[in-house]
């Protein structure tokens, strides 16, 4: 079994976010899908493990926005690498409380469907939530961030518990050497250098800025490691 | 509730395949993802008005191929819009007998996985069948065919029984006139020509041979309407 065929699945990538009592929170996920046309039912598959699942679980609602593909790399880190149960995720984000009473982030998003859920299956890891759309709009035009185009132009990385994750390989490196984040595995690439946080092109790992910070993760230059 | 916000969701595209005793059969669809990593689980919702939906309900088997971007449209047209009711659709078409024996399609495919039905969820319209990996591999190195391009670069359709079926609406013609099929709704567009069938850029739709079909799918020049 050849386990690199699922490489070339597609998906999206997408902010699931929900709600409990007054609590809200949110995540990012890659396996969204429209389910049926009439009526509108999506799906969504999360980790049992996530805070995200256990306020659907027990609220019964999710909103899904639709990231655009010029959303920075910390804003998918934000929402991807770190949990609600230790950091308000919504500090500093722009969002609105749908009808289900879960919370639409409307920052980077090009639309935003919100459901309730109407069934659900747990598989061994993950659940597939199916939701009976309640609402959705389009909220700006673009072009919608693919995981591919994530993991291949914005060099993003994939949290451990996600569907797709795989142990990462360390690369050979040539010319400038490439520095590996500990926390996300986001590599610092020399050549690419960090746009999102004004690093130029060809600026090698040591002559960043003492306070740069993993635009993934937020993980300080000391967590970060040399690639062989 | 604005149901362009599901245009933004992003799909690859990929053959469905299943046997039922001796027969074999199947159909395209966009909605295959993985659910879990370790076991590899993945899963796919097919309309269960489609012939391969029961196939798979009764055989319990099913395989995926993941098809390459450079699909001619007519392979899809085969697949996607045609029944196994009526045609034989692996005739002329490469594929071998997997473990399951589903048949894999191996033309224009970059990857397969088969899989076993472990659950399945019925909503509505569709199912959503979940199935363990038992098999997988690479094919060849290439890009995925994602439902983007496919609707926006080769001006494919949607057939009817897909979630994300949408009435289609005439354009208003600029130019040379456009025609549409009255079958499947594959658009002419004398500008693009019919590139997989061979005809150049800017041929006007009278202008193309007689014996010229619909490269989606084979509808024969009659069934084809001007637009206004």
């Amino acid at each position: 079994m050849n386990t690199k065929a699922f490489y070339s699945i597609s998906y999206g990538l997408y902010i699931i976010s929900s709600k409990l009592d007054a609590k809200i929170n949110a995540q990012i996920a890659n396996t969204v899908f429209q389910v049926c046309s009439e009526p509108p039912i999506i799906a969504v598959a999360l980790n049992r493990k996530n805070y995200t699942h256990e306020f659907i679980t027990r609220s019964g609602v999710f909103a899904v926005s639709i990231l655009s593909q010029d959303t920075p790399l910390s804003f998918i880190g934000d929402f991807g690498f770190k949990s609600g149960r230790d950091t308000d995720k919504f500090k500093n984000v722009n969002y609105r409380v749908g009808q289900t009473g879960a919370p639409i982030v409307l920052d980077n998003a090009l639309a935003f469907i919100e459901a309730k859920v109407i069934n659900h299956l747990d598989v061994v890891t993950h659940t597939i939530f199916v939701g009976g759309v309640v609402e959705c709009d389009v909220l700006k035009d673009g072009s919608p961030l693919t995981y591919a185009y994530y993991q291949q132009v914005k060099r993003g990385t994939t949290p451990k518990t996600a569907p797709s994750y795989i142990e990462s390989k360390k690369e050979v490196a040539t010319g400038m050497p490439k520095y590996i984040c500990t926390i996300c595995g986001y590599i610092y690439d020399p050549e690419k250098g960090d746009p999102d946080s004004g690093i130029a092109q060809g600026t090698p790992f040591e002559k960043l800025p003492a306070d740069w910070v993993c635009p993934v993760c937020g993980a300080t230059k000391d967590q970060f490691e040399k690639q062989n």
